[in-house]
């Protein structure tokens, strides 16, 4: 059986829902309102600058934030933010930034920011091989860091903050390209929020960049115009040509957020519903399935588990291919068996995987 | 009249080949040989690393070069590279990099370069109002800049040089974004060369670069991973995610230039009397349409003019777009009528704008 779209769980790029893929499909020979392919319209268009207007209210909207925040599209995925954040907060400066380092990506993000100032690592998970994250009493933030960051979600590990960290008084940065837009997150609460579109919002190639105004008040600005979150708020995210199509696919997203789902709230209502499904699937595996996460942690988006041996995940994943699932191998770095379920991946698939995996088990446990 | 994609003469992003679009269009649903949508498929599979490979191979091929040119495909833009070639090669020297002034284009790159240490512009146009290249006994080049940069093809003034600039003995660096495998180039009399891909061979959000192997050896790696081009050449192109749409549609038009065209030379004289046809249509107007750029110094890709007055030229806009001609004006920086008749661009369409443009000068002469 060949791979299905609608049972794709791959860790990202990620899925898309149907109803958008059908739109970018016709847009591709012709936009609607254009009568020009996607691929080959001007971004100096006053048609573009009407895609970037309302992607930017949409996101507002949608995160319940006002225009105190610049919404911008830029390139260069959240690698670019690892180094734009610090270029921009840590240059220069004497006191070091909070980092959080709770798993692969923040792993990642802390080198770079070294690069560029002082990082503190306030916790690390790095002793407890990255299977949870910290609780509040752990932590303590210092008041005068320029900066406070963590990744909201790990997507190699599984793990997820499902509360906003930090303190009031020192600006909040949050990488949140696994699960932007999959739930309510109290934005208002955070300074800059970035998050690449290849998990829950479009195809890789763009990402989106929220950032509150009074951040950039007294933030580094001797940079190449590219890497100055300055020049991309002047000009709209058209300071260079930006990835068209990838902005143009954001923006179907955005809607169909909008106006299928009805926002992020009753998007986290079914993420949990998808989540809570396999969660209990593992849960109720007699130890056949192992989750990785401390259960307080798990991530809604990124389900992470183990088989009994590493010839059991083989077998299980190309069962599950022949079966139509794609996307299902844990990440190289830690192996073992991933469902991604992103806001594109419905009840109903989740539903199937559920119910391949108790068949599995069923017919391999011990 | 709506306007069409293949009467497409926008700037860029530009027009891509119908039979190129009809397999997008495949994709945006199913990749043939994978089975899912190209918007959903992972970076990481063995399916895109093929992608990969045969791209990079389709460009030495169609260039003439052989392995010991790295092949990239990076976001960004030529502005990324505005700044990555002078980080890498002009970091921390004493002596100047050679540049040329020739239009708006290299007016961008040329600050950038200042930002990262010495600078000789060894030509400008800029007191000639950009309506001309330098001859060679304009130039003196320097033996001991550690490169020369220039801009192959000046988009906006529609100025291109018909001749590889410099001296053997230093690098040549070229901005080709807007001629990019439309002729044959000596690729291999250059250290590095780049281009975007939304004049000839793809949609905006990746750039291309071709990079010699041993301009690195004593290049600045202190850098991010991002801005490293080794980092890009040890991941071939996987470094982090990649723009994966925008590269498989550059894979699919070099399939289309190498099997359908025939390759570089043949696209050449394609264009080459699409260029002409256009010409001659300025040249035998008696002054009607005045073209921008010096004769011999004239753009095989943008063919820029003006008309007797500003309203005249508002007056050939509309008429254009009803006719179903799009994307004929000039660029916001000097305005008037630019015809950008890259690859896609077919002699038919460039012989039914020409017939316009006669039809339209017998209407409106004085």
């Amino acid at each position: 059986m060949k791979p299905r779209n609608s049972l794709n769980f791959s860790g990202g790029p990620g899925a898309l829902p149907e109803s958008v893929l059908r739109q970018v499909q016709k847009a591709i020979l012709e936009v609607p309102e254009v009568g020009l392919s996607i691929l080959g319209i001007s971004h100096r268009s006053d048609w573009f600058a009407s895609v970037i207007t309302e992607l930017e209210n949409n996101i507002r909207t949608l995160l319940g934030v006002s225009d105190n925040y610049h919404v911008l599209f830029l390139q260069g995925g959240a690698t670019q933010q690892f180094s734009m954040v610090p270029m921009t907060l840590l240059r220069g400066k004497t006191h070091a930034a909070d980092y959080l380092h709770t798993g692969y990506w923040s792993g990642k993000a802390i080198p770079e920011a070294k690069r560029e100032g002082p990082v503190n690592v306030a916790w690390s998970g790095a002793d407890s091989g990255f299977n949870r994250l910290p609780g509040d009493d752990e932590l303590a933030f210092s008041a005068d860091a320029p900066y406070i960051h963590y990744i909201s979600n790990e997507t190699v590990e599984g793990l997820q903050f499902h509360r906003v960290l930090g303190r009031d008084d020192v600006p909040r940065v949050c990488d949140m390209s696994s699960d932007f837009l999959s739930r309510p997150c109290e934005a208002e609460r955070y300074s800059l929020i970035y998050a690449h579109a290849q998990k829950n919002i479009g195809p890789a190639g763009v990402t989106v960049v929220l950032v509150r105004d009074e951040l950039l008040n007294d933030a580094n600005a001797d940079l190449p115009g590219f890497l100055n979150y300055r020049s991309h708020i002047q000009a709209h995210s058209n300071f260079n040509t930006p990835p068209v199509f990838a902005i143009y696919v954001v923006l179907l997203v955005s809607r169909w957020l909008m106006n299928e789902i009805g926002g992020v709230a009753s998007m986290a209502e079914i993420n949990h519903s998808k989540a809570e499904l396999l969660y209990r699937m593992l849960d109720n595996s007699d130890g056949f399935y192992r989750g990785r996460a401390a259960v307080r942690d798990r991530s809604l988006m990124n389900v992470v588990f183990n088989l009994p041996s590493p010839e059991m995940e083989r077998r299980f994943l190309s069962d599950a291919l022949e079966a139509g699932f794609s996307g299902l191998a844990g990440h190289r770095a830690i192996g073992g068996i991933r469902a991604s379920i992103y806001n594109a991946l419905t009840l109903s698939a989740v539903e199937q995987l559920a119910g391949f995996m108790e068949d599995f088990r069923r017919a391999h446990k011990a």
